[in-house]
């Protein structure tokens, strides 16, 4: 299984707002298609909206050539999300072959595809280096932690946080995890405890306020990234900065793990992070089912800022930085 | 609006699951119903099932006079929930009458129905006074933050932690309230966001998991207590361990709110205290609706247990304790 793939000129997603109930494909055929499957997170997990935005501009060179009209559009795909760097940091790679007046306007489609796919073979080749290297931070009978969801669902390839535990599995090293649900769209719940069974890996699924009742059993926590500042201040799923600050408290180490796609090096620090706000409907109703009144005032921030200073370390397909983290080099 | 009331010999209940959407008063007539309503928590709050405890020896009573038999009822009724020891507490009042040899079989159901109307009111009034006593930690334009459901669904009277809100916004001041929804079964989000809404008291609802991003503009924790061993050690509703320690992190004040009826003086610490661990189908349905895999492994505790060294004060309805705790005083 794969959480999307370019062919015959479509991008054929698995609707991950389906998971675990029902698996799903859609055939998107056009960069709007592409902008409304990541604005309603039918493809969500930082990576894969970089990739997703990169084939969003093939699409749409498609259908017309225009490198005005194309940067146009790359701005709009650019805005889909503001806070995982992913997406612009991929666009930006679509947009230096737009600009490239090297190439003629008659290749750009092939320019562009070509550029999408070594995006994606990268961050797929990206995985499973992060995978290696962070597989060393675990040993045998381990108990991890994690939130969200950081597997092949979130990526191409076999994830960030998830992929060190499959590398780590693959290795034969026997691991245990904590799955958060990870209120409110339960992407631990429905996403991760999907891929941990499917790959026979025990977990066991518990409520985001339990984590502090079961730290004291875990050895790591491992968590994604959408956004990290030059200084460490890391962006990630709403909980995040809940679950490092009680790793802390329980003096558990607690490590990023992302690929360099999710580096921003233009940001000092993690306040200069954009948080996306979601709709209050994503709180207050579970599926169909409304669970608080419904003119409550709601908070819904998507992320949440987690300070280097409680981080032990981040993961990239480069090296694992130490703090204090100077991430340009 | 009363979470409970005795009257023509029934005890007529707010059946706490349907609400916001519904509200259904249920009338039990025999204990059975009232153990039933407190193991599937329509029923609940530490002190309100303390109260229907008593309620239910009333009703066993009325059927059958038996002291044995009331004596075996009264331990069945105990262990309908094990971790508010309000419940143990108030069955002890109520054995007190029906092991006292000096009350004439024939009086037993008059004297049993006074102890419990005893009980009622003098928990109905402590809330009260918890509330006087308790609001003098609230000043004007505070912000508080709040986990489960504490007021007068929990109680009889205005409630614990929320009671002591209910008395500062009646005495002035001006108070905005963080609602964290309490997963699994969001009685944050039913239950303090229905009584706020109803109280026009300004709050805002937020997933557990948000408590740290929110928490720098929090100035006191507020909740309530299930059992608070003599060294104040506190078991109340998962999440507040996690709570707790955010709340150390940010350097905001957390005090625990409940009546004495809460304090088990026989225990030493939170180490002995018994946390109840409920079905997965709580956490892995929302309503009917699945939110993952059906085969997950799931760990629900009820509980947690929140160290005294965490704790800035315990509010009684007496007074406010502060470490280093000696509740027996």
């Amino acid at each position: 299984m794969r959480a999307l793939f370019f062919k015959c000129q479509q991008l054929v997603i698995l609707d991950q707002t389906k998971l675990p109930n029902k698996i799903v494909y859609r055939k998107l055929r056009n960069y709007e298609a592409i902008i409304s499957a990541i604005k309603h997170l039918q493809i969500r997990g930082a990576p894969l909206i970089g990739i997703a935005g990169a084939y969003s501009l093939v699409l749409a060179a498609i259908k017309n050539c225009n490198r005005r009209y194309l940067t146009k559009v790359a701005e709009q795909i650019r805005s889909a999300r503001p806070t995982a760097v992913n997406l612009s940091w991929a666009i930006n790679r679509m947009l230096a072959v737009i600009n490239n007046c090297q190439i003629a306007t008659k290749d750009l489609v092939k320019s562009l595809i070509s550029e999408a796919k070594a995006i994606e073979r990268e961050e797929e080749s990206n995985t499973f280096k992060i995978g290696e290297i962070g597989a060393n931070l675990i040993k045998d009978n381990m108990t991890v932690m994690t939130i969200c969801n950081t597997g092949w669902l979130a990526t191409v390839g076999i994830g960030t946080a998830l992929g060190v535990i499959y590398t780590a599995v693959k290795q034969g090293k026997r691991v245990k995890v904590y799955v958060l649900e990870t209120r409110p769209l339960l992407q631990g719940a429905r996403l991760t405890a999907f891929e941990l069974s499917k790959a026979k890996i025990p977990y066991t699924l518990i409520t985001d306020n339990m984590m502090a009742t079961v730290m004291p059993n875990v050895d790591i926590v491992l968590v994604g990234a959408d956004r990290i500042a030059q200084n460490g201040d890391v962006a990630n799923k709403i909980g995040t900065l809940t679950l490092a600050i009680t790793a802390h408290y329980f003096k558990v180490p607690f490590y990023v793990v992302a690929p360099t796609s999710s580096l921003d090096l233009n940001l000092n620090n993690g306040k200069e992070i954009v948080i996306e706000k979601r709709d209050k409907n994503e709180v207050i109703y579970v599926g169909k089912k409304l669970i608080a009144p419904k003119s409550a005032d709601v908070f819904n921030p998507a992320f949440d800022i987690t300070p280097a200073s409680l981080i032990s370390g981040i993961v990239t397909e480069k090296k694992i930085f130490y703090p204090p983290f100077k991430l340009n080099n």
